[in-house]
């Protein structure tokens, strides 16, 4: 039956865990294949086309696990690869972008917007498309921060340097007056809490991770795919199991992972 | 003749060009191949099965080219694959680590030394290892710093949060009474000022890029296989060309790159 098919969702390494957490919550029933390409993480600082390559091998990989929805929860991958990897697809493809486009351009008041990302992300001009697409008078501005990765990997998620860092890059982006700030990045959520207190209270943080769940909730609903009963199975792929794997993987999911499979590429 | 063969150097990125950079000064007729496996860097987070595989596959494509001297310009990979390496090549092996400890042996006056590096080096243990077959009486403090490569590769060389974040790592380890501290990773060597201002001056910082220079030097002149005149040759090799990897790649080589082929895997 197409409503007990899993929900396979792909990330460069395991970020993505905070859109399965997401999901978990908002669709108890549905069951998910998770896939993180921890051997060649991180995407963010490599070139279009080798990004592209990885994604499609990862959702080849997803698709002939025979899966209902496809989420795409590397922003990376989502603003390099995600026509390609639509293209390929017999299966509906959400990804992390159009659902954080779609989610600020309802919240922003001023349509002052800002984004944050890595370094591709924010160089493929994939958020501003996506923005002007959900309403074409919107102002844009982004900014790369390439350490918040590493400072999040880092566990320092409160530390006095994180909030330095994030001054500092969000700085240029305050000083265009927006009223939304896009967590582009699917580690950023754990940074929420700190980057509130330096953007302050007038600005709203869209948070990709619940709004893919969202729209996944709405979207299978929609086709009448939605599974409203029964226990999940939850099944995590990954290419690399380095050091501190688990305990990160944990962070992000917030709450143990269960069983996961090594895909050596 | 086997003094026109080439210097094959590798890494997982950009770092190991300061090696390349010190080779440069120091024996200026010798060309060199350089490869840097930019698609899949970092290597510090990934397993050691993954990077033994990866290390492999390189110095065979050096090993194809007839290269007469094999050096292994990055701490990961010394730290876990110079043993396999130096199985499978037929031609004299140089690794940062033993350089790195040979040096920090002969430095030291107290005995008390200080290793930083990567989260995979450090767990390696690596470069107690090697310490302590240069002479058995050392004793060595380890701290990992997963976030001094993102620094370096920001270009935050001399910014309040690296020197923060420096300070934080090597408390712990100033904390033990060291005199000679090894830059136990390739970036680290343009930190040297800011971590020298951290350090004070009672600690003598060693540079294994000079080292692996110096023994170098004196291997190919022990084999009669140095290269006394002529002008050199230098090809790099990469698996991908991230945005900023020029600007990053001249900042580590401290001269502008020539031609840089790219080698997709």
């Amino acid at each position: 039956m197409l409503s007990d098919q899993a929900i396979g969702v792909f990330d460069s390494g395991v970020g993505g865990l905070t859109v399965v957490r997401a999901l978990m919550r908002r669709l108890p029933h549905e069951s998910i294949i998770y896939f993180g390409d921890t051997a060649r993480v991180p995407y963010g600082i490599k070139s279009v086309p080798t990004v592209t390559s990885y994604a499609v091998q990862i959702a080849q990989f997803l698709l002939e696990r025979r899966v209902k929805l496809l989420i795409i929860a590397c922003n990376t991958i989502a603003a390099v690869a995600s026509q390609t990897i639509s293209e390929l697809s017999g299966t509906p493809v959400i990804d992390v972008i159009g659902a954080g486009a779609w989610a600020a351009a309802r919240a922003t008041h001023s349509g002052r917007i800002g984004v944050i990302g890595t370094l591709t992300t924010v160089n493929s001009g994939a958020y501003e498309q996506a923005l002007r697409s959900e309403r074409n008078d919107l102002f844009v501005a982004s900014q790369a921060c390439p350490l918040l990765v590493p400072l999040v990997e880092e566990g320092w998620l409160t530390h006095e340097v994180t909030r330095m860092v994030a001054s500092e890059y969000l700085r240029p982006v305050l000083a265009q007056d927006i009223d939304t700030l896009i967590l582009g990045c699917t580690h950023y959520p754990l940074l929420q809490p700190l980057l509130a207190t330096v953007t302050g209270p007038g600005v709203a943080l869209v948070d990709s991770a619940e709004t893919v769940a969202e729209r996944a909730h709405a979207l299978l609903s929609r086709l009448g795919s939605a599974r409203a009963e029964g226990e999940p199975r939850y099944d995590f792929f990954v290419t690399d199991v380095p050091q501190r794997f688990r305990s990160i993987g944990e962070l992000f999911l917030g709450r143990p992972l269960g069983n996961v499979q090594v895909q050596a590429w």
